[in-house]
C-alpha cells in the first residue's frame, strides 16, 4: 500500500489530461483554437424529498479537473494552456448547516488547475470576446450558459476526445486503480473469512461494503453480485438476499471505488471451505482460461483474439469433462461454447467500471463477440478486466439444447451433474504494458490459499 | 423482533391506503368518481454509463401498492374499489442476464391489489371509455399515457391526499418502522462496541452500514452523520472521514430503511468510554430536554408547544451552567437559545425520513420556529422524531455574540469551555397514541449502559 500511497501523494494530473485531450482534437483539427468547457455534476434532490441524491461526479469533468465538488465548472484555453475552475461560492444559509465550503485558495492547492473563481462568474467569463471554438458536451451545458461570443461551437468532439484519452492511464491513474484494488482485496479477504459462518448473502455484502468504507472506498464501483449456489448462473444477480444453507459456492463480484476510480474483482469459492468435485473441475478450467489469456497480454494484442482463445480453452476443457463432445473446430464454428461462456472476456476499467473507448458492437451477428466490450488492439497503459467464466444457466443453455446445431455437441447426462455448481468466474484487473502486462489485482485466487482463509475461522 | 415480524408476516395494506385516500378526496369532492392513477419510479441509467442508478421507489406509488418493482403502474377505480397493478413484462434479453422477473400471478400473491397485468397494457387500459375524473400527480405521468377518455383530469388533489393520509400510520407501517428501529439498534450497538478502538469516523460508518445490510436494511434512510469532536456542531456533517484521535465525543445520526420505511436515531457518546465533565453536563441537559418533551406527547398536543418547552428547558439548564445569564423570560423572548438549539425538535417519520404532512413554514419570521418541520396538533398514529440538541457551532453562535440583543445573555468565558464538546443530540422515534405515546427506539441512551457497551471491548 505504501508504494501506491507515495504515487498518490501528488496531485491528480488534470493539466496533463487537458493537454492530451487538446492533442487528440488537433489530430483532426490542427488549427483548433478557443476553449474547452465542461460542467461538473449538479446537486440533485431526491424526488419529492428534501435530501440530495447520492452524488456522482461527472467523469468528463473529473478527468480535466480532479475536482470532486458538485456544481462546479471548468474552462481550458487552448492557446495559453491555462485552465480555470469555477467552484460554488459561499452560501450563508448552507454554512450554518454544512460548514464552510472549499475556498478558491484551498481549491488552487487541491486541484491541478491554474485559476479558481466562484461559479457565479462563469457566465460572464464566457461572455468575454473570443475568436475560437468552444468545445463542450451536448446536453451537459446549463441553461444560463451561452456561447454567443465564440466563432463556433462544437458539442461532439470533446466527448470523443476525452473518451479516447481515458483508455490510456497514466501513473497516477494506475495508482488509483491499484489502491482501489488493494482496498477491495481487504474486503474480499474479509468475506472469505466470514463465508463459512454466514447465513445469508446479505451478511457477506455487508462485510464487503464495511471494509471498503472503512478503508476509504466510500462508494462501490458497481452493485455487487453476491451469488450463492445456482444464483451464480444469473450473470447480473444483485438480489443478494438468499440463504447460504445447502449451497455449494459463492460467486462474489465486487469492487470498491477510490477517488472516482474503479476496481472490479470476482472470486468464486466453496461456502463450506471444500470444493465439490465438479466445482473444483470447473474452477480449474476457468483458472486456466484466465492464466492462459493473461499470459497473451501486451501492447498491440487484439482483444478479440484473446477472447477467442478463452473460448478455445473452454471448448478443450469442456470436451475433456465430457459436457461437450465432437470436433473442437466444429464446436467453435457453431459457437456452442457461448452457451456456457456468454459474456465477453473483459472490458476497460477506469473511472467507469465499463470504461470508455472499447468500441463494442452489440449488433454483431456473431454471438461470440456481441457482448465483447473491447474490440481491436489493446494499447500500452490501458487497463482491462480479464474475467472468464463458465455458467450453467437454464435460460441460456436450454435454447441450445433445443437447437440440433448445438445439442449434438452437448451431453445432457454429464451436464446434469453441473447445474448445481451454478457458475464460476475469476476476474482480475490487468495493466497492459509495452512488453507484457501487470496484474493489479492482489485478491487471493489460488485454491489452497482461498480454502485456508475460509477455514481459518 | 418476533412480535414485529408477526405483524409484518401479513401484506402491506395497500388497499386500505387506497380507501383512505379516496375518503380524503371525498371530504372535499363528495361526488368524486373515476380513477386514481400512479406510476412507480422508472429505471434510470447512471449518466454516461451502462449501469442503472440506485433505485428508490416513488413513495406515492408504494403507499397504494406495496410494490417495490421499477417501471410499474397502478390504477384504482373509485366506484368499484378495485385496483390494478401493471408490472414489467418479460424481456427475453433481460432474462439471460437477470433471470425471470416477477410474474403477474406472483405479483398477485405479493401485493395487496385486485388485478395484475403487464405494463404494456396500461395505455390501452386507460383508453377504455370512462365518465369520471382521473386523479394523477403532476410531472409523474409518462409521455405515452393519455387521459383523453376521462371527463376531467386532476393533477393536484391525489398528491395532497396521499401526503395527508401518510401522516397517520397503521399497525403494519408502525411494524415497519419498529423493524427499521430494531435493525438500527443492532447497528448503533455495534458502533458503541467499536468506537473505542476505531481510528477514523469512516470505520464506524462502515460498521453501521454493515450491520444494517446484514439485517435486511439494504438502504440507509438518509446519509449518516458520523461526527467526531467539534464536527458534531456541523448539523449536516456528512464527510465522515476524520480521525478520532484527540476528539471527545462521537455524534452518530444514522438509521437504516426497512422496506421503504425509515428509522432516524441519534446518539452522542464519548469516544474514550468516559465523558468529560462538560460533555456529561451537556448530555444530561439534552436528555432532560428529550425526556420531558416526550412525556408531553399524546394525540392533540401542539408540536409548536413541545418545541417551545424544549427551548425553555434548554434556557433553564444553560442558565444553571452559566453559559447564559439573565432573566429566562427575556432570553426566551430574545430567541437567544436558538443559537445553541437552531433546528426543530423533530419531524414526521415514515417512507421519507422527513415525512409528508408536517406543514412547516420555512419563511417564519420567528427564528425559533422557522425550521420546525411539523406545525400544529399531532394526531394519534403519527410518528415523530424527538431530537433535541445543544451545539457549539462558531458559524451559528458568533453572529449572536456580535449582536447586543443576544450577547448580553451569553457568558463567553463559560462558553469557551464548551466549544470542544461540539454538540450533543439525542433522537428517538415516537408513536403518538390517543392516551400518550410509544417510544419505538430501543437503541441504548442511558449513560451507564452506553459506557458499559463502549468499555466492553
Amino acid at each position: 500500500m505504501e508504494a501506491v500511497d507515495a504515487i498518490l501523494a501528488g496531485q491528480y494530473p488534470a493539466k496533463e489530461h487537458a493537454k492530451r485531450v487538446v492533442e487528440y482534437i488537433k489530430k483532426t483539427h490542427p488549427d483548433a483554437s478557443g476553449v474547452l468547457y465542461l460542467e461538473g455534476q449538479k446537486t440533485c434532490m431526491i424526488e419529492d424529498n428534501d435530501e440530495a441524491a447520492p452524488f456522482r461526479q461527472r467523469r468528463y469533468f473529473y478527468y480535466l479537473t480532479g475536482c470532486d465538488l458538485p456544481d462546479a465548472y471548468f474552462t481550458y484555453d487552448i492557446a495559453s494552456g491555462k485552465s480555470t475552475l469555477f467552484i460554488p461560492p459561499i452560501d450563508a444559509e448552507s454554512v450554518i448547516w454544512s460548514g464552510l465550503p472549499v475556498s478558491p485558495s484551498e481549491a488552487l492547492e487541491l486541484y491541478d488547475v491554474d485559476h479558481v473563481q466562484t461559479a457565479d462568474t462563469v457566465a460572464s467569463y464566457l461572455a468575454k470576446p473570443s475568436q475560437g471554438t468552444v468545445y463542450a458536451i451536448n446536453n451537459q451545458v446549463s441553461d444560463h450558459i451561452t456561447f454567443l461570443q465564440f466563432a463556433s461551437t462544437d458539442l461532439m468532439l470533446l466527448k470523443e476526445a476525452i473518451e479516447e484519452c481515458r483508455v490510456i492511464k497514466d501513473a497516477y491513474e494506475i495508482g488509483l486503480i491499484k489502491k482501489a484494488n488493494l482496498i477491495s482485496t481487504i474486503a474480499h479477504t474479509a468475506v472469505l473469512k466470514a463465508v463459512k459462518h454466514a447465513k445469508n448473502e446479505r451478511e457477506l455484502e455487508g462485510v464487503f461494503i464495511e471494509k471498503c468504507i472503512a478503508n476509504e472506498a466510500r462508494e462501490q464501483a458497481y452493485h455487487s453480485i453476491v451469488a450463492s449456489g445456482t444464483a451464480a448462473a444469473t450473470l447480473h444477480y444483485q438480489k443478494n438476499y438468499q440463504n447460504l444453507e445447502g449451497k455449494l459456492n459463492l460467486l462474489l463480484d465486487a469492487g470498491g471505488e477510490y477517488k472516482m476510480y474503479a476496481s472490479d474483482i470476482t472470486r468464486t469459492f466453496p461456502i463450506s471451505g471444500r470444493f465439490s468435485t465438479e466445482s473444483r473441475l470447473l474452477y480449474d478450467i476457468v483458472m486456466k482460461m484466465q492464466v492462459d489469456t493473461i499470459a497473451m497480454l501486451k501492447a498491440g494484442v487484439v482483444w478479440d483474439d484473446v477472447h477467442l482463445t478463452a473460448h478455445k480453452i473452454a471448448i478443450d476443457c469442456l470436451l475433456a469433462l465430457g459436457i461437450l463432445s465432437g470436433d473442437k473446430n466444429e464446436i467453435l464454428k457453431a459457437r456452442t461454447s457461448v452457451a456456457f461462456f456468454p459474456h465477453g472476456l473483459g472490458h476497460y476499467l477506469g473511472m467507469d467500471t465499463h470504461d470508455t473507448g472499447g468500441h463494442p458492437d452489440y449488433e454483431d451477428k456473431d454471438t461470440m463477440f456481441r457482448y465483447l466490450r473491447v474490440r481491436g488492439k489493446l494499447p500500452a497503459g490501458s487497463i482491462i478486466t480479464v474475467e472468464p467464466g463458465i455458467y450453467f444457466c437454464r435460460f441460456i443453455i436450454e435454447p441450445y439444447l433445443k437447437d440440433p446445431a448445438h445439442s449434438k455437441f452437448i451431453n445432457v447426462d454429464v451436464l446434469d451433474k453441473y447445474w448445481e455448481v451454478g457458475g464460476v468466474r475469476i476476474e482480475d484487473n490487468v495493466l497492459i504494458t509495452d512488453d507484457g502486462h501487470e496484474n493489479l489485482t492482489t485478491a487471493v485466487k489460488d485454491v489452497d490459499e482461498m480454502l485456508a482463509l475460509i477455514n481459518s475461522t
